[in-house]
């Protein structure tokens, strides 16, 4: 290659700037997480040669260090649904995603994904990925037990109750206790080299090729403090990760997301994927929303509480999935936020306590909390009033809690303080990326195609778009669905310009 | 120039692409609005030479079809402001401007405009634009008499008026009736015309001409069916407006906003501009806000009523500017909203009604409107017995309208339906565009600068950035003040470079 003084992710490298070809494939990938995987494996068994560049010393990505948790239903149910008698309908699958994700929702993404979803079940079981035939009704962000399936988002809540069929579709790959993703990453890195893809570990894509046209032709990478021109033949497939560990990128895009103090992913979701792909006219959107959220169960009882604002007033049904709840508190415009509980409701929160939010009153009746909160008179003694009134017949008919989780709030009572800045755990990710077809390629900004490039997982904007609208599972099935069509794109594009 | 099959905004030619240069200038403006004839009065007076190629048959862009409203102050005041008594350091400005737009407020843009808009005012004036000096004391969107000085966004209503001096902003040019920018513009039009630009109507711009190293060296325009390439030695000052009348680019990037039914501006604003910026490596930001808005007054005694959720409780100061109580109705998890006022508040409704919402229930009693309104039962009733408590002391609690819009509501009520969708008037456009300095240079996503590429007016990301912070004036304010310094900056450019 020849001499270029800086490489930035930002700028493309024109062909004639390089000198020869260090590395030539068919498929090139980048970064070996949950979408990069899945690309791999699919283009390799479709017969293309495939490399993949992984900046860390291995497979991973943020799939590793998620929950393991797969979102997946329709077509009747997956294996696992209907085993245990959970029957769900594409229909009902799409129509739900679309509900989460409007406005911004893609259609095209989220039919493709609703179509595909149960035979993807299939197929990461085909990998080897573990998943125990079992359902665990509880209210948990992910199963303490090797369980499979649970109920992974507002399924059950209003207003999707009313709407669409409540189904569990979170499934949890087999692990006793947290953290699953790493059993789900270690199968499909197994898988993908296994189909003869050639991983680089330690090995940082640099920046893109392009030719004249306009057309994606190959990357730079460095390993070992030496840069070498990949060829790829059919195209870049981009499976960098999202924006989260690049708080610059964070601000200028998604400032909303800063009011969190726990950013999750992985040290190498610095943005660079996306830049890259912007470096050559693709175009990124939803680059202002993410998952933002107060996961406050277990232990499940704060449900039966209520979720104040400064003004004392609800806002939010709280049998809602934990990242809505987190969502729409920071779409308030209130300075605190409090959890008000009973002794029942409290329950075991002080040994479970996963959000390390303090307790900052307590009364033996409503006026006695209200005043040590400095809550204007009245405001939660209505509130609670009127709730309590209507929990006791199993209504909620202001925001729809459903009557699983109604009961009266008895005195004494407890307020947790939960308002962002003040110590609760508020963690995020970003749901902005670069804009693809169902197949991963990369749009530019009038629609036309970026040939020869493709992006998956959350360096492209996918089927998760909204904080609102997101459920555990949502994100790494979409990387694993997403890598896998791009991964089968590239390779069709290769057999068909032969 | 060389036969080129199709134009595309979002396709910049590359500069081997150009057989010959048609139009050869210093500085070449696309779009002869706010933002435009200000870029064209700078650089023309600083002696450059300026063509500015306009879409449409007269100059005016979007500023034309305004209120001709500009946010200015600081400097210890206006020209306007001093002759009327209200000082307004330019601490006070910038506190407020950052106040209004944070998290995603532009530091540094807010700060150059607070520390110039009072001389941005004498600067206006030198151009000929006429302002009366007088005041309007009324709360109007835009004056229907000939005054010159209103208050026109947020500063007496809470929270900005506990931490900000209230100070009149809006300075609307002087004419008998709404409509003013009109005015606006034939000054700034016959201003930069004087100056010496040369202006081409019915001039369409179609892509921006790169050359091999990523500099903007010109752009192609098509007149009477010819195009012509355009050689702009200094640069190209994208002046073309925002997005708003691109639906397929708010339904990508801004899709909340399709919850109005009117968006404003000219039909120019198809997003061409901020098109040709990301072509040739521009980012874009802020693309999913909007001015989103409510125009509720007059007549200003609507102030004095309450504005309720499908929960029957209220969400806003109502003496909130009226940008800010349109953008907080749909940051609402509710299916309906409700101005409820009485007949005092109701006032002259009827004759001056602009918002087009309806009458949908009367009540002799709160319990009476609660129940025709099918508001879960209590609820209004307690929220209006709370608000009418407190009003009668002067204060608001929960929300802190201030006292003097404060007045208990007395039956008979009436209740006027303000649902998006269902009627009334929502009006909205874009606030998201090119990422550029405060002197237009338009900036790749890794910061650096697109050599020979500046941005002005909503074409670019400036100093308004959000619905909630929104001001009368501060969209033309923005325009016309980047306009200059994009000019001004260009100019430089070019003697740099001799």
């Amino acid at each position: 290659m020849k001499q270029t003084p800086t490489f930035n992710p930002a700028r493309a490298l024109k062909l004639d700037e390089i000198g020869q070809w260090d590395i030539e494939t068919d498929v090139a990938i980048v970064g070996f997480g949950g979408a990069g995987s899945c690309a791999a494996i699919e283009a390799a068994k479709a017969g293309a040669s495939v490399h993949v560049f992984e900046a860390f010393s291995a497979a991973g990505g943020s799939t590793a260090l998620s929950g393991g948790e797969v979102y997946l239903g329709g077509s009747g149910g997956t294996a696992v649904q209907k085993k245990l008698g959970f029957a769900d309908s594409t229909a009902n699958l799409f129509n739900y995603l679309m509900m989460q994700h409007a406005p911004q929702g893609d259609e095209a993404k989220i039919r493709a994904y609703a179509e595909g979803a149960a035979k993807h079940f299939d197929w990461l079981v085909a990998q080897g990925v573990p998943f125990k035939e079992s359902f665990l009704d509880e209210r948990v962000v992910e199963p303490m037990t090797d369980d499979c399936l649970i109920y992974s988002g507002n399924e059950k809540a209003w207003p999707e109750v009313d709407h669409c069929k409540p189904v569990p579709r979170g499934h949890a790959v087999q692990l006793e206790g947290m953290g699953a993703g790493a059993v789900l990453m270690q199968h499909l890195e197994q898988a993908a080299l296994a189909a003869g893809a050639h991983a680089y570990y330690d090995c940082r894509a640099l920046c893109l090729i392009v030719d004249d046209e306009g057309e994606v032709v190959g990357l730079v990478v460095r390993q070992d403090g030496r840069e070498m021109a990949v060829r790829a033949r059919a195209g870049v497939v981009l499976c960098a990760g999202g924006f989260v560990m690049n708080e610059d990128m964070v601000r200028r895009y998604a400032p909303k997301l800063l009011r969190g103090n726990y950013p999750i992913g992985n040290p190498g979701d610095t943005g660079a994927g996306i830049q890259m792909g912007l470096s050559v006219g693709g175009v990124a959107v939803n680059m202002h929303e993410g998952f933002f959220t107060l996961p406050f169960y277990p232990p499940s009882t704060l449900t039966y509480g209520i979720i104040v604002n400064d003004k004392g007033q609800r806002f939010i049904n709280e049998d809602a999935y934990h990242g809505r709840v987190g969502t729409d508190i920071i779409a308030q415009n209130s300075e605190r936020f409090y959890f008000i509980v009973d002794v029942d409701a409290y329950g075991s929160y002080e040994e479970l306590n996963f959000i390390n939010a303090d307790v900052v009153a307590t009364g033996d009746s409503v006026e006695e909390l209200e005043r040590e909160l400095g809550l204007p008179e009245q405001t939660l003694v209505e509130t609670l009033t009127s709730y309590n009134r209507f929990a006791e017949k199993g209504e909620d008919p202001l925001f729809h809690k459903q009557p699983e989780w109604l009961r009266p709030l008895t005195s004494p009572l407890v307020a947790l303080d939960v308002t962002p800045g003040r110590g609760a755990y508020y963690s995020y990710f970003t749901l902005g990326g670069l804009d693809t077809l169902p197949g991963g390629e990369v749009l530019r900004t009038d629609g036309s195609i970026v040939p020869g490039l493709y992006a998956a997982g959350r360096t492209a904007a996918g089927v998760p778009r909204r904080g609102r609208g997101y459920n555990s599972g949502i994100s790494v099935g979409d990387a694993t669905f997403s890598g896998r069509q791009a991964g089968i794109a590239a390779t069709e594009r290769a057999r068909r310009d032969r």
